[in-house]
């Protein structure tokens, strides 16, 4: 089996690196908007070679899309011509919008998934083998996409070591925007203030393992997630508000000195230790 | 040289451990207001000895402070009668409400002293002997501490590993305010709203390495951080202030789709790179 990868930063490079390790995978072809990185990926040996997206189409079995969201959205009119065995599998973090884009003679060679891993790290160098091994990945409306590929998704993901979840791509939104998005928005927020507040000294002497991970994604790729902030819009801003009315609940407990209810909210908030 | 320890869980265990190994310190003595901690403590090898702190007040040449910041408050008024030599050091989250409660008569022997280490883990299990190594360690108004009782704690805090910070208790508890209380206050309200509006399976299912580093803190002991909220009330409620701003913004840029300004603004939050 031949697998092509559009994208070689840190999700498709990271997905070259493991495929090239698995036995039914005869090679694994990439290619990049960004020259640099093509070179970089080979270099790494990332990949087995670079080919355009013309020659990759014709080649190959399957053609995974590690790109930003608003790119996906593009490429995927370019895939319009595709064979009906060719397989292809987006690896976005939104999946309505995407879906909606597919051009309907492909839908059912497309796959729309989200594999939850990542680090804040971008580009070829940020790529590593065991990136995707133990991540959930979502697996949205299936039912439209033809069963073969389905199956040639669902055996690839378990292979690469990968726990698989079927939502729908509305269901999928939702809850990343709640549970991924907004957590990002929260990170680059507190990145902005305390940036604006406090000088370079303070950061460096009080930013301890708290204010460290929680501005740790403050770092990702502003490109990627300005798109996936666009494409997922009416869902964060839900969020958001959400968040903020649950802050705003907290500050009014130390307004109002409610100690004893501060604390059970504290205590309440502290039962995601039985789920995470 | 003789050491004792108040409160023996995650900050107090592990400085003991650390304690343990220092040539120059020939007995480390703990207690706890819990017995099974004590017990726990003794069995895990934290401390040599347990003693009770009138004992402690007699034998040791420095004493410890590692309980929540309210109970700091209670116990330096049963300190008032140390000899001039014993140095009390204590290593709460908060400043100048300490500083203010602790009895005219001490405050030469007195350091007030913050170090930014810790888990979101507590009690006697949670220690480890490496916490402080490399770690700031903030010292406050130093000015109003004897001489000798300063040289001693630097002293120590080096040996241990740490890097010492000097700054005044209300610049400390306005900084902390924004870099570490902040985040907890976030952390709190991200887990407390989520549990309100997901359900465990999708939270196992989408809670990856953002979210969950993001709620780490939101696992830390309410005893200690509903103290901290009312200890630095003020700065807390002007830290979550200014968050809330900064969020709002981000909010506005997403709404009225000014997806430019949206990128220029996470680029200017990721400067926090070059910081962290």
């Amino acid at each position: 089996m031949e697998v092509g990868i559009v994208g070689l930063g840190l999700m498709g490079g990271s997905l070259g690196l493991a495929l090239k390790e698995e036995k039914l995978i005869s090679c694994v072809s990439g290619c990049d908007a960004n020259f640099a990185h093509e070179q970089k990926a080979l270099e790494l040996g990332l990949v087995h070679e670079i080919l355009g997206l013309d020659e990759m189409k014709r080649k190959c079995d399957i053609i995974f899309l590690a790109i930003p969201v608003e790119a996906i959205i593009k490429i995927t009119q370019d895939l319009e011509d595709v064979g009906e065995n060719t397989t292809i599998i987006d690896l976005g973090s939104t999946k309505q919008k995407i879906i909606e884009a597919v051009p309907a003679k492909i839908r059912a060679n497309f796959i729309p998934a989200h594999p939850m891993a990542g680090t804040e790290y971008s580009g070829p160098e940020a790529a590593f083998k065991s990136l995707y091994n133990g991540a959930v990945v979502v697996v949205c409306d299936f039912e439209e996409s033809h069963e073969m590929h389905v199956k040639r998704a669902v055996e690839l993901f378990s292979h690469l070591g990968m726990k698989i979840v079927f939502m729908s791509a509305s269901e999928h939104d939702h809850h990343v925007g709640l549970i991924s998005h907004l957590p990002h928005a929260i990170a680059f927020s507190l990145a902005s203030g305390v940036l604006k507040e406090e000088d370079r000294r303070h950061i460096m002497a009080l930013g301890g393992p708290t204010f460290r991970g929680m501005i740790r994604v403050a770092k990702s790729s502003p490109v990627m997630w300005s798109d996936i902030f666009k494409q997922n819009k009416q869902n964060l801003i839900g969020a958001i508000n959400m968040f903020k009315n649950e802050l705003s609940e907290c500050e009014k407990l130390v307004r109002d000195e409610r100690w004893d209810e501060l604390y059970s909210w504290m205590n309440d908030a502290r039962k995601i230790r039985e789920i995470l």
